[in-house]
């Protein structure tokens, strides 16, 4: 027995001094979830959406997208919630407290998929949150507080469901057609939501006593050190930028190298500032150049103008805004040399997002009690939690994606790693029960 | 009276005492074309496949390409030829020589042009080389030589006539769906060619006496340094290499800096190694990355793979192999840096072809005698020249190109430059008939 098992020998000891119910209830410490059911329910969802090549491709508003939410509110049912769609189309299952005037406790995350995407991304915390619902309903657990797990919808387009929930879908974007011609106010419809009472899915700030949400690491920190759970610091902040360098177009064959006015070798040397900048100062701030555009893009002409993107990510808008302005500054040092133009509009920029230290501090407890090894990250990539994050104290559990592959067919979290996550997203749901 | 004048009045004279048709004859150096008709005649081709924005789209083998060419065979008709489309598709106007066994004189250029091309290309070539004909019917020219003005089908997309002249299109060629779906074939047919036939057209090398082209520079030489005409050495070299780095693609929030296979930053050395390589080493080669597509082209998705092409050109084969050497040599030490691989395929490398140096020194002669003065330079494009230099002696013409703009609706080559070319055609065909 560990000193800290002794301790909760203890606290059990003393809980069950108080009563019966109490001493019932006070071993939940010890509480697991069923580790097989949730890999199992995790293999059931697989199949909507399943590509021959593996994976899925369950993008949100498809027709696998809204057979996998039905198999979800099943489940759901199944684990003793009152699940309904509420007018954005989230999920939501409810699980009634016994403690009037309490605010309910939220968890969970989203089973939507990029277009060939993998089988673990949010389908790890949305199967675990329910599973959590399912272990407390064989406990016949009596919580102070509502809880209230959550299928986001459309997570990966834009966090659509949870920005709804918080108040952030403006009319719009809700009738401004999509990529595909098609308004978001008609997607929603499809699934059960009801766009033109959007407003009524807004939860205000503080109405919220907490959201948590377990989802994969989408990166190869604790695969590689082998830690089985990351706590998440913060959802880092995303600027994204739309540079264009213009040059002049012309015949490759006949312009002598000396007369080019060529737009690809800005943009080459851009990209590797991008870079050079980015690792110039210690930390874990990223940026890349993901998306790069050559024109008019025919081996005989010179390019005459490249559109591309620069994306940096950090916990710190200060640290990003500084690396900005010194890619800008040397960006534009590069166009004049080549005779070209450097211009730029700002496309977005999240601000980070951290996760409170309240809350982190219960998961932190609940990994020590589970006795798994652990250690604080940031999120680089966006969640629903962010979303959340500005209306109640929120915090995020992560478990390792073998070799960081994230929205691939090969993604993998193995088994022992959710069961693990679920056990983490339990034992820090009854802790804010508790608290 | 100049030296020169000088020099042309006694031959003037000497032929005179010849006889009486000799005497008519033997002015020819004094004569010009019609300067005004052919540029009018420019203007009136333009019609065909004109853009409201300026410039013409006469992509080979549409409707304004069909129109144009019917315009074309009727200037012809006009000046005396005797207009026929041979079965790969070009048209030929012959005008009948008066010596028994002589070679045909054979020159022209195209009309067919890029989408949202320029109305100078080959069309200044087209027009002066029936212009060449006009004038000499006009002054009841006995030519010794068949002469054939040529308007080659399709230049813009593969030399496709010139090829089919020279004997260099294979059956599976003709065959083969293009871009659009079209069998090459069932395009040539669609202009009066007979694709079936198309063996016909080919001539063998040694039957043709020497093929003189006039075009525009599609460069910035001539106009930059005010010189009227551009003696064309050759046609350059074009090798032509597919760029394949593979990195992997990941998540660009969530892998960190050092982690990192960014097939886009491997990309980017490459294309500055390209240009740095190619102005390393004295001359007039030129080198370019004009295509560069990057996937999976999301801002938020670390580049996995770019394709990239580079295109080297020179008048020496020898000198664009040893560049390509010292570039792929850099790219394999480029992608080990960066934890990527470097593939290439050829996909072509066409031949230099030189023009023939007694060709060149006529045309020299001819441009003296106009009072022009010239420079020698390699071509940079391809035309349908390279192609005939395959069978007979060839000889280029330019005209300056106002700031080497082409393939563009602001291509411009003045009134003054089209009446200059015309004329050093002209002159060039009479000293090829006359030697």
């Amino acid at each position: 027995m560990s000193p800290l098992g002794r301790r909760e020998f203890l606290h059990t000891t003393v809980a069950a001094l108080a009563g019966g119910m109490a001493f019932r209830q006070g071993d939940w410490k010890t509480w697991r979830v069923n580790g097989a059911r949730v890999n199992q329910h995790l293999t059931e969802l697989s199949r909507f959406g399943a590509n021959p090549q593996g994976g899925v491709s369950r993008v949100a508003f498809t027709q696998a997208d809204i057979e996998a939410r039905a198999f979800a509110a099943d489940l759901m049912r199944q684990a003793g919630l009152d699940a309904r769609i509420d007018t954005v189309g989230n999920i939501i299952g409810t699980r009634a407290g016994t403690q009037p005037g309490t605010l309910p406790i939220l968890f969970g995350s989203h089973i939507d998929s990029v277009p060939e995407g993998g089988n673990y991304d949010g389908d790890v915390g949305s199967m675990s949150a329910i599973e959590v619902a399912q272990t407390l309903a064989e406990r016949s657990y009596r919580n102070r507080h509502p809880l209230h797990v959550a299928i986001w919808c459309d997570e990966e387009s834009g966090l659509t469901g949870s920005r709804g929930y918080i108040g952030d879908l403006r009319a719009e974007e809700l009738r401004r057609p999509g990529r595909d011609g098609v308004p978001l106010a008609d997607k929603i419809r499809r699934i059960g939501g009801d766009p033109e009472r959007v407003a009524e899915a807004r939860h205000a700030a503080g109405s919220v006593a907490a959201y948590i949400e377990l989802h994969i690491e989408q990166g190869g920190i604790l695969d590689e050190k082998g830690i089985e759970i990351g706590i998440v610091e913060g959802i880092v902040g995303i600027h994204h930028y739309d540079v264009t360098i213009k040059g002049f177009a012309n015949h490759a064959g006949t312009t002598p190298m000396d007369r080019r006015r060529n737009a690809m070798l800005a943009a080459a040397e851009l990209v590797l500032v991008v870079d050079r900048v980015v690792r110039s100062v210690p930390g874990r701030q990223v940026g890349t150049v993901g998306r790069l555009l050559v024109k008019p893009g025919a081996p005989n002409v010179i390019p005459g103008q490249v559109d591309l993107t620069v994306e940096l990510r950090d916990l710190s808008t200060e640290k990003i805004e500084s690396l900005w302005t010194r890619i800008h500054a040397e960006g534009q040092e590069i166009a004049r040399r080549y005779g070209t133009t450097l211009a730029y509009e700002r496309q977005h920029a999240n601000p980070p997002a951290l996760s409170d230290p309240g809350v982190r501090a219960l998961i932190v407890d609940a990994v020590a009690g589970l006795g798994l090894s652990s250690q604080p990250m940031p999120s680089g990539a966006g969640h629903d939690a962010q979303d959340l994050a500005q209306i109640c104290p929120m915090g995020m559990i992560f478990v390792p994606s073998v070799k960081g592959i994230s929205h691939s067919p090969v993604e993998l979290t193995r088994a022992q790693d959710v069961t693990n996550g679920a056990n983490v997203l339990l034992q820090t749901v009854l802790r804010l029960d508790q608290t």
